[in-house]
């Protein structure tokens, strides 16, 4: 057995239009990378942190990552040290599940790593224990369900954890892009209204009754009549700047539809095409560069099978 | 062409658990049966009403299968005269659609008798102009739409009308029990919350989402997890003696769920085999009976074609 793997976990978009809190889906990228060893140190240690993740602690327990391992090390008895290494290729905070991906790749690679003991369903449950840090006492699955089995996916519920794959459609293309703004994730949720008319809540289950059937019917038209969000949308995209210039491009462009990844600012937009993802992106950057806003821009198809080894 | 026709149309589950206001299903039985008749006699008139209609208007326009077909002759520019026969099959106000099932029969039957000029999706606009009566203004689609496709039905917008067919289950049945009592639409739509908690909602649209993954995978494990209502049934149940009891019945012979059908009194129960249904059905009627309450019990597969002609 090798002493050493290396691991790639992706990006994922959550929230998916009316689906908040229960939706998700994995890109091919941007995503992280880590590298998991056994040690003759005792104990878990975090040796390196690369790429924008300066300012995350090293200290395993209080990193996503980290507690992730320590959870799942725990559960399987492992005695001997473990070194972890994590390269974040991804900028932290940009509503992508980066440390949901940091976390499910390194709960992938000591799993490989100690024979593939456990099922990916297992895995959830540890890499869990890392968003427990960032979400401040209830942890959300979304990121982590999305990014660790890949495709889109459905948390119907925490507790217990019920997560249901959906398949993806031939031919379905996402383009996110980032820009270089932060949004506190506490900042998005206070924004939430606690309660919603029922009127506006039938509205939203409606979509997402219809975004689910069109995904797995793989019906374009039907997935671009129901990628609607009535609820987070209107309150959130106000913390984006200009967020309404930039879907109207994304959509003017071919997008089926556009709205916030988590609680942003990344913005996704769905095509059919590689093509008409390329002119989305270009028209959707266009947007964000005319408000003198650095970004980055992604283009992807769906992430189908969760974390790689590289 | 045929001068006069018989068209069976069923009763219809709406609500279907989480799916409040935008999902229902078609059953084999009960329905009504209507005859459509050209006749010497100009204008639309409802010649009888049998069955459970003896307080129905006769004047077309004041009733929902009458107004259904002026709105459809109107549109067809039919000039003859036209005879329309109801035998309600079915209880008025049991929560199974049965002012829908008569419009609909109607409104199919003139087509058919007319040379199936149009859709069903042309047909649903017509069937709706008779729902605007009964519903006093807004008219809610998911009886129509089930009753019409058949199958399971998503009304995903009523505003333009946007029904999504979604596939059945093999071997997925249905029990209906009716006690004879009544519950006011009105009082059952008064009793809904105005505004409900946004984490509520995202547990209902959790469940909607699942239900209709389930649906489509022939998933009946994931079904029985997302048939859960946690908007309706709290306040709904409460209008409709034992209900508890009678849904603790279906739920302990093996039903996979039980929820409210419409705005009730009618329960619903689905479950995978007739044999399963037989004893469900037998379950929670023996819990009616035990309160004095008289019953009809229906147990069927889904229907999946809509209307017929008999």
């Amino acid at each position: 057995m090798a002493d050493e793997i290396k691991v790639f976990a992706s990006a994922s978009v959550t929230n998916v239009g009316p689906g908040f809190d229960i939706m998700g889906f994995a890109l091919e990228e941007p995503g992280d990378e880590v590298t998991v060893r056994f040690s003759k140190i005792p104990g878990i240690r975090i040796t390196n942190i690369k790429g924008d993740g300066e300012n995350l602690p090293l200290e395993p327990e209080k990193n996503t990552a980290g507690a992730s391992l320590i959870s799942l090390a725990k559960y399987l008895g492992i005695s001997e040290g473990i070194e972890l290494e994590i390269n974040k290729k991804m900028r932290i905070g940009s509503g992508l599940g980066s440390s949901a991906a940091s976390a499910v790749a390194s709960v992938f690679a000591l799993n490989e790593l100690s024979g593939r003991k456990l099922t990916k369903n297992q895995l959830l449950l540890h890499a869990l224990e890392g968003e427990k840090i960032t979400s401040g006492g209830t942890p959300h699955a979304d990121n982590i369900s999305a990014c660790l089995f890949g495709g889109f996916v459905i948390v119907r519920s925490l507790s217990p954890v019920d997560v249901i794959n959906i398949p993806t459609p031939e031919n379905l293309y996402c383009v996110v892009i980032t820009p270089f703004i932060e949004v506190s994730t506490a900042e998005a949720r206070k924004v939430m209204p606690k309660e919603i008319p029922l009127e506006t809540a039938v509205t939203q289950w409606g979509n997402i009754a219809g975004l689910v059937a069109g995904l797995m019917k793989g019906d374009f038209e039907i997935i671009k009549r129901s990628l609607k969000d009535v609820v987070s949308e209107p309150v959130r995209s106000k913390l984006i700047p200009g967020y309404e210039g930039i879907k109207n491009a994304a959509l003017d462009a071919g997008a089926f539809g556009a709205n916030i990844s988590g609680s942003g600012p990344s913005v996704f937009a769905l095509c059919e095409s590689i093509e008409t993802a390329k002119i989305i992106g270009e028209a959707m950057q266009t947007v964000v560069n005319s408000l003198n806003i650095e970004s980055a821009l992604y283009i992807s198809k769906i992430n189908q099978n969760g974390p790689r080894v590289i």
